[in-house]
C-alpha cells in the first residue's frame, strides 16, 4: 500500500498537546504505510515526545513542523485564519493545499477548521459550502448527520447540496444502497417545520438523484430510521451533542447502579461482557472525526474533547477515506447531478 | 381541598380515545377532589367506558361533553381552531376560557393546542408568546426545556421574555433558589452561535432578575448545568425528542444485554432491581405533561404518544399547577421585571 501523510494540529482540543500526540504515535504503530507531521510548538512537542516509552521507535515516520502560534476555541474563525500564519491549524491546513500532507486533523476550534478548510484548502467546483458530517451511530448502523460545522443560519439551497454529497458519500464510501436521505422536523408531516425546512422540503422532494424519505423527528434517529440525516448546523450539533451527553449520563447511572451494593455487583459481573459488547456499538465517539465534504483535499475535525484513542482512530480513518477517493466521488456526481 | 374540574381533550394524541380515557379514570381513582370532563365523540367514549371494569365507580365525578369534530396531527393549526369549532380541543379549551373547567389536558396536534392557547384561552397582559416549557430530568433534578412549543422561527424578545417566565416557574413552582438560566448554544464562548442566539445573549446578560449563567451546550444538559434551558422551539423540540430517542434505544440495548445468555440473565436478575430505581429517575416521560406558561387559564400538553399513564400524571399535575398558582405568579413578577 502506498504511504500517506497525515499533518496532525497537535495544539487544538480540549487535550492538547499530549493526546493528540499520543494518538499520532499509536496510530504510526497501527499503520505501517502511515507518516505523520506534527504540526505545532517544538519545545512542547519534544516534552510530549519523552514522555511516550515507545515514540523513539517510530522516529523515523513522524517530523515535527514547528508552529509558534495557537488558535485558541474562543477566537473569532475569520480573523484567526486570516492573522494566525503560523498557527499549527494554519500550517496544518496549508500542508493539504501544497500536497505536502494528503490529509490534516485536528480538534481545535472549529469554526476556524471550517474556515479554513474553504479558505486555505478549497472547496471543489460547484459546492457551496463544505459541510461538516460525522457518522452517528443508530441500531441499524452508522447515519451520516450533516452539517455539524459551523454553516449556521444555512439556506434551502445549502440543504439541498448536503443532501446530495450526504447520499453520495453513503452510497460511495459506505455502500448503503440507495440511502434514506431524511431532513430534520418538529413532525412527521410535510407542512410542519420552521420556515428553513417548509422551504427545503418541496427542493428535497424534487430532486431525482436521492432517495428522499421525508421529515424525520429527532426521536427516530437512534432507532436507524435514515441513513442521512440533513439538517442545518446549529440543530446537528445539538443532536451530536445530546447523543454525547444522555449516552454519558446513561454510562454514569448505569455505573452507579452496579456498584450500589453487593447484589448489583454481583449481577454486574455476570452481566457486564456482553453488555460492554452491546453498548459499544452505541459510543458516538467511535467513528472518530467527521470529514468536511466537498474540499479540495482531506481535512478531518474531531471532537474538542477527544483522547489519544479518537486521534488514532480519526487519523487512521484518513487513509479510509483517501482509499475511497470521496473526493473524486463528490466531483463526479455533483457535477453529473447538476447537468 | 377545593375541588378542580379538568377537561381532557380525548380524541387527541396516537393513542385516543383509549389511553385519554384510561388516564383520566385513573388520575379519578388517585384523587378525590378531581372532577373530569371528558371531551369527545359520546359513542366512543361510551365504549371505551364500557371496557374499563371500575369507570362506573366514578361516574359521579366525570361527565361527558360530546363534541362532533376531531383535529388531526397533520393539520394546519390555525385552520383547525378557526373551522372546527365543535372539535374536542377547541371544546375543552373553550371550557378553559368559560371557566367550566380550570383546567384541560390533550395530547393532540401541538400546533394547534399552542394557537388554541394563545387564540381562545388568551395571553397574560405583558406575554409576547406563550410557550410550552416541559420539565426534562437531568443528573440533579428537573430542568426546565422553554420553549418546545409550535413558537417557530422565534425572535430575541420572545427568548428573553421565555427565560423570565422559565425562571419565575423554577423558583416559585419548583422552589429552586436562583436558577441557572442558560441559552442553548453551539459552543460555551459569548462570541459562539447563529443570529438568534447571538442577538439573544447580550439581552439575557442585560437582565438583572434572572441568573444568567451564560451558553449551555446540549451536551452538558443531562448533567444538569443549568436550571433553565432556553432555546426556541424548534432546537427545544429536537432536544426532548433526543432524549426520548436515545434513551429508548439505550433500554432496548440494555435488554438485548439482559436477555443474550444465562450468565447475563443472572446477572440481570440480581442488578435489576436498584437499575430501576436509578433509570427511573432519568425517564423524560415522568414529568407527564408541560404547561403552556403566561396564559389566562391552565393548558397542559401531554406526549402526542402519551399512555394512559403519562394521561394520569398529566392530569393530576394540574392540580399541583393550580395549586401553585403559576399564572398569579407570572403575571406579578413579569410585570414587576417590565416596570
Amino acid at each position: 500500500m502506498e504511504s500517506m501523510i497525515v499533518a496532525v494540529d497537535v495544539m487544538g482540543g480540549d487535550n492538547a498537546p499530549v493526546e493528540p500526540i499520543k494518538g499520532a504515535i499509536e496510530a504510526l504503530k497501527q499503520n505501517d504505510n502511515l507518516v505523520i507531521h506534527l504540526v505545532g510548538t517544538e519545545s512542547v512537542i519534544r516534552e510530549v515526545l519523552d514522555t511516550i516509552p515507545d515514540a523513539n521507535t517510530y522516529k523515523n515516520r513522524y517530523s515535527i513542523v514547528a508552529t509558534t502560534e495557537v488558535i485558541a476555541t474562543a477566537e473569532s474563525p475569520t480573523v484567526a485564519i486570516s492573522k494566525k500564519k503560523n498557527s499549527s491549524l494554519v500550517v496544518a491546513m496549508k500542508e493539504v493545499k501544497t500536497k505536502d500532507a494528503q490529509a490534516m486533523v485536528s480538534a481545535g476550534n472549529s469554526g476556524a477548521i471550517l474556515v479554513g478548510g474553504q479558505v486555505l484548502v478549497g472547496r471543489l467546483p460547484g459546492v457551496k459550502r463544505a459541510p461538516l458530517a460525522p457518522l452517528i451511530p443508530t441500531e441499524k448502523g452508522p447515519a451520516l448527520l450533516i452539517d455539524c460545522g459551523a454553516n449556521l443560519d444555512a439556506r434551502p439551497e445549502l440543504l439541498v447540496q448536503f443532501a446530495e454529497m450526504g447520499s453520495i458519500y453513503m452510497e460511495k464510501v459506505m455502500k448503503v444502497d440507495r440511502p434514506r436521505v431524511a431532513i430534520v422536523n418538529v413532525g412527521a408531516e410535510e407542512e410542519k417545520g420552521n420556515k428553513l425546512v417548509k422551504e427545503t422540503f418541496p427542493l428535497l422532494k424534487a430532486l431525482d438523484d436521492i432517495n428522499f424519505i421525508g421529515s424525520i423527528e429527532a426521536r427516530d434517529i437512534p432507532s436507524g430510521y435514515a441513513d442521512v440525516i440533513v439538517t442545518e448546523a446549529f440543530v446537528g450539533n445539538v443532536i451530536l451533542k445530546m447523543y454525547e451527553g444522555v449516552g454519558k449520563t446513561f454510562f454514569k447511572l448505569l455505573k452507579e447502579a452496579f456498584t450500589a451494593n453487593l447484589k448489583s455487583k454481583l449481577g454486574a459481573g455476570l452481566a457486564l461482557p456482553v453488555l460492554k459488547e452491546k453498548l459499544k456499538d452505541f459510543d458516538v465517539t467511535r467513528y472518530g472525526g467527521a470529514p468536511m465534504l466537498g474540499l479540495n483535499g482531506l481535512v478531518v475535525k474531531t471532537h474538542g474533547s477527544a483522547t489519544a484513542k479518537e486521534f488514532t482512530t480519526s487519523i487512521l480513518q484518513c487513509i479510509t477515506f483517501r482509499d475511497q477517493n470521496i473526493k473524486e466521488l463528490i466531483r463526479e456526481n455533483l457535477s453529473k447531478g447538476e447537468n
